[in-house]
Order: structure tokens, then C-alpha cells, then sequence
């Protein structure tokens, strides 16, 4: 029997076929649509999942879950809320929607989750129980494996880690705290501080990469530093700085056996995960037992799609 | 049958006889040895255990397990290190040696993970299975129960909250951070903040509470606001932003289902209590759905030999 996982974004829905070892049998995807009605999207998930088993050559008949994850808060039988899918501004039943077309179990969680999990069981944290995987992108995103299954509270709305204050009245966050972890270590935060170095050091290398402001990505500053551009290893240093604090926060609260980080400053690998290592050694309570291990995620774009169907294995 | 918690302090040791339902029928205590020699300890553990079976007129025999809570690291059979016992500088295997004497499974766990679990079943959280347990003393310390159960990392040295930086680069901590919760939400934090006040404005009435700044405690500030000053009542409003500055940042990664708040801050109540929690709703991410509720500890000086006994009960 396999499953199917569905990565519901904002800009596309992805459904793939997977085997219970976490295989990627067979994908299909569509974009999103920018409509209201919530029965186009359950049946766009429908018809992408049937694709996904002709791509996969697997018979619909054995297909025994259908799992989801979402941008966004759900809980067992509903999809509170995504802010970015017009359909789902409001509360929606979409498995019971979904199983008038397709009569299989279906299980909802939000996409961070779903991928933490995917990481645990069969991705860079592949057999371990306790697992934190955080992804640097627009935001700083977050999910928490206890005791080998995804744990978000008791409301299923915890894991937002990238919403802890590390700079009491810092920087203005768009969930209206002050000083929030995702304000300094997501992509967004990596790419104002580069705007900021390159209007105080117009000699600066960071120049040769990008010809203006608005041409910025999370990859400029990492690029000019392996140019030999000083200013850019600040930049670069001060960023370490900051996720390394809110993760050794993180890793002080609910030591995990691995940090999974992903996102597309995950993509920096061994720049990225050394000196980091170093700075959670330094500034972590445990100075002296066994310790969490930073890797970056190993299932990359394929993460949502993986972990909503081993979600769905329950 | 019963269990006994013991509470190992540094100064002093307490024993309890404990129902299934977290009753405690008789207690006796000894100080605790300043000696290097862990067999003492043992022998001392032993022997107010079989007293608190006297007082509690429980037949040795019916007693099937005894834990122990720790002001330190534990792992299931060794007590790894408690910087304030002399006995307990290196790791020691305290259960094999006490088993000699009495020979009935003995667990080991942390003193505020002890707490935390006798609050989540018999206490002011009785019935949670998600619960936070935060103490408010010389430190910040904390323990976490998810599922009904503590959770500590996969190397038992998890739940290290008061060393959450949430004023970067803020006031050095003992543990070689700057800016952890600890150094502005601990009953230490609020004494310091009540002292700065004191010297800044010698008018105050904060002076009315204690004659020298030798003599402020956490109650100092709480008492002043309640006489009617400003300055004290400044300090308290302070010290509950940066309380619940760290708070929010918990509830918002983990959403417990309640917050108990113990040690000796919490004695305030509803003082506490009241505004904490319009700071919390403020502060946290999730502004619709069912949230945590904040509440103080209801064990009191008696959490750390229920919890401890409830540890052994498994």
C-alpha cells in the first residue's frame, strides 16, 4: 500500500505517490487557485492526486491515506485558516469534502510539521525521536518532533518558534511583537541587513553581485563573502550570530537529538552549518554531555509532499 | 501501595509517603550533609525514607517504588551532577546504592521535571497532558510534561528555559550567556530591579519596606505597589513585562495547555497572575483559538516530593 502526500502552497499544489520508507513514487501539480470556493480547491486536490498515480503507476485502489500540509493552522478534521490561499480564509472541512470523490482516510497539518516529521523518519534525522526542524525563507518557520510524531500543543498552533523575542523592543515583527527571532533569521532578515551594508559601503564587493538594492537575495551576502568582500562576512557573521542565538535557545528548551534546517538558506551547507555549530556549542547550557546535532534537511523541495503522506501513516 | 518521593535539596533532604492519587501521608526530613562521601547520602536517604513510612503509618513492605528529584542532571540510574551537593560532584549510581539497603525500583529525575509532573496530574494542571511548570526563584527554572509525561531531550538535560536569551547581548547570566530570561524574570532579577530603584529614588516608599538594600526580597516591590507607590509599582510592571516577555515566547513554541507558576514570586497570586496574563494574550502569536491558561502551582513546598514520587510511579 502507499500513500499520498499533498504540499498545499500558495503558489501550487504538489501531490506525490510514496512508498512507507518515504519513496517519491510519482508527482503532479497545479497551480493554486486565486479563488474564494473552497469546493475547487478539494476538487484540484483530487484530480492532482489521481495524476499522481498515473505518474507513479500505482492503481488508485491501493492508495489507503490521502495527507496534507498546509501554510497555515488546521486541526483533525479542519483547515482553520492560510493567509495565503484565498480559499481558506475561513474554517474548511476539506477532508470530509475531499472523501465524497475519494473514500480514503485524510489527515491535515500544517506544512512545517508535516516536513519535520518527513526529516525524522526518513530524512537527515532519519531514526531519531526528538527532532526540531526549522526553515529560513520568508519567515522563520518551525516544527517539533516528540517521542518520533509531530507535537504543536495542545491546539496544534505551538511550534512557532520564529515568533520568540531574542531582542527585547528590536525590530517590529509582522505578528506585531517586537524583537522576534524570525525578524533576524529568516532570508527576509539576511537580506535587509545586506541592503544595509551596501548603502553604508558602496565600495563594498557585495556590489560586483547584484547591480541594485531591489536585486538582493539570501544567497548575495554568502556570494560576496566567498568573493573575499570583508563587509560581507560581517554581514554574514552577525546573521550566524542571531539564528545561533534563537537556536541555542531552542536547543537550551527541548534539546533534540538533530536540528534539521532548511529553507533556501539551507542551500549554503557547510558555510552555513560549521560556523553555526560553533556558535550553539558556545552559547548552549550543555557544556558537557551529549548534544544536538545541526545538519541542514535532506529532503528539499520534496519535504511537504514526503512528510503530509507519512503524516497520513499516522 | 505507596510510593515516597524525596526531595533532595541543598540544604536539606525531604521524604514523603505518597498515594496513588498524590496524597501525602507522612514526611521526614534531615539536613543535608556538607560531606563528599556519597554513601552518606544514601544512608541518610534511606533512613528518612523508612521514618516518613513511620509517621505516615505505612508498613515498609507496601511502598513498591521510590523516586528522587534533583537540583541538577540526571539520567535513569545516575545522578550526573548537582553543583550545590558535595556529594554529588561526580556522577553517582545513588539508586544501585541505595538498593542494598531497600531494595525497590528507585527513579531519578530532575526537581522541577518532578514538579512540573505533580502539577500536570495531582495539581493545579491536574489532568493536561501539555504543561509548562516554571519556577520563579533564584533562578528561572522549568520543567515540561507532554502527553502526560516529562520531557527532558533525548539527553535528559532539556527544559533549561531561564537560559532562553530574550535580551541580546542584555545582562551576563551565570551560565555565560547575556540576556537570558533568568537575569530578568527570577525572584534575583526582581530583587536587583528593586535595588536599582531604591538607589535611583531615595524618596520612595520602597524604603518604608525594608531599612537597607541588604534587606529587599522579591516581595519588596510587590509590597510598596500595594502601599500605594509608583516607583514600586513601575518596577513590578517591569519586571512582568520581561516575565512575560519570556512566557509568551514559550507559549508560543510549545502551547501548553497550562502554565504553573511556582517559587516564591508566585505567592503573589492573583498580583501575578492577573496582569501576566493580559501581557501573555498580548504577546502571543495565537489571538483566536483556545489558549493556555496561566496558573500558580498549587503542591507548593510540597511539589518536589509528590512529583518525585509520581516519577516513580512511571
Amino acid at each position: 500500500m502507499y500513500t499520498i502526500g499533498i504540499d498545499v502552497g500558495g503558489m501550487s499544489l504538489v501531490a506525490g505517490v510514496v512508498t512507507r520508507e518515504g519513496k517519491l513514487l510519482g508527482k503532479a501539480s497545479l497551480p493554486t487557485r486565486q479563488d474564494t470556493d473552497p469546493q475547487l480547491l478539494a476538487d484540484d486536490l483530487i484530480a492532482i492526486a489521481r495524476e499522481a498515480c498515473v505518474k507513479a503507476n500505482v492503481d488508485t485502489a491501493d492508495i489507503d491515506a490521502i495527507g496534507l500540509g498546509f501554510p497555515g493552522s488546521v486541526d483533525a478534521d479542519t483547515v482553520i485558516y492560510c493567509c495565503n490561499i484565498p480559499s481558506l480564509q475561513e474554517p474548511v472541512k476539506l477532508p470530509a469534502m475531499m472523501r465524497k470523490q475519494w473514500d480514503v482516510p485524510i489527515a491535515l497539518e500544517n506544512d512545517a510539521n508535516a516536513a519535520a516529521l518527513g526529516e525524522a523518519k526518513v530524512g537527515s534525522a532519519k531514526g531519531c525521536d526528538d527532532v526540531l526542524f526549522i526553515t529560513l525563507g520568508t519567515g522563520v518557520g518551525g516544527g517539533i518532533v516528540i517521542g518520533g510524531k509531530v507535537y504543536a500543543g495542545f491546539n496544534h498552533l505551538g511550534g512557532e518558534l520564529g515568533h520568540m523575542v531574542i531582542v527585547y523592543d528590536g525590530e517590529p515583527c509582522g505578528c506585531g511583537r517586537k524583537g522576534c527571532w524570525e525578524s533576524y533569521a529568516s532570508a527576509t532578515a539576511l537580506m535587509r541587513m545586506t541592503r544595509e551594508a551596501m548603502e553604508a559601503y558602496p565600495d563594498s564587493r557585495l556590489w560586483r553581485q547584484v547591480k541594485t538594492l531591489d536585486g538582493v537575495s539570501g544567497r548575495t551576502a554568502f556570494d560576496a563573502m566567498r568573493d573575499g568582500d570583508e563587509i560581507a562576512k560581517g554581514v554574514v557573521l552577525q546573521y550566524m550570530e542571531m539564528l545561533g542565538c534563537g537556536l541555542a535557545n531552542m536547543i537550551n528548551i527541548l534539546e533534540p537529538e538533530v536540528v534539521c534546517i532548511g529553507g533556501g538558506i539551507a542551500n549554503e551547507g557547510d558555510a552555513l552549518i560549521v560556523p553555526l555549530t560553533a556558535i550553539v556549542e558556545r552559547e548552549s547550557y550543555n557544556k558537557t554531555a551529549k548534544k544536538a546535532v545541526i545538519r541542514t534537511a535532506a529532503l528539499g523541495n520534496d519535504a511537504g509532499v514526503i512528510g503530509a503522506a507519512l503524516v497520513a501513516v499516522g
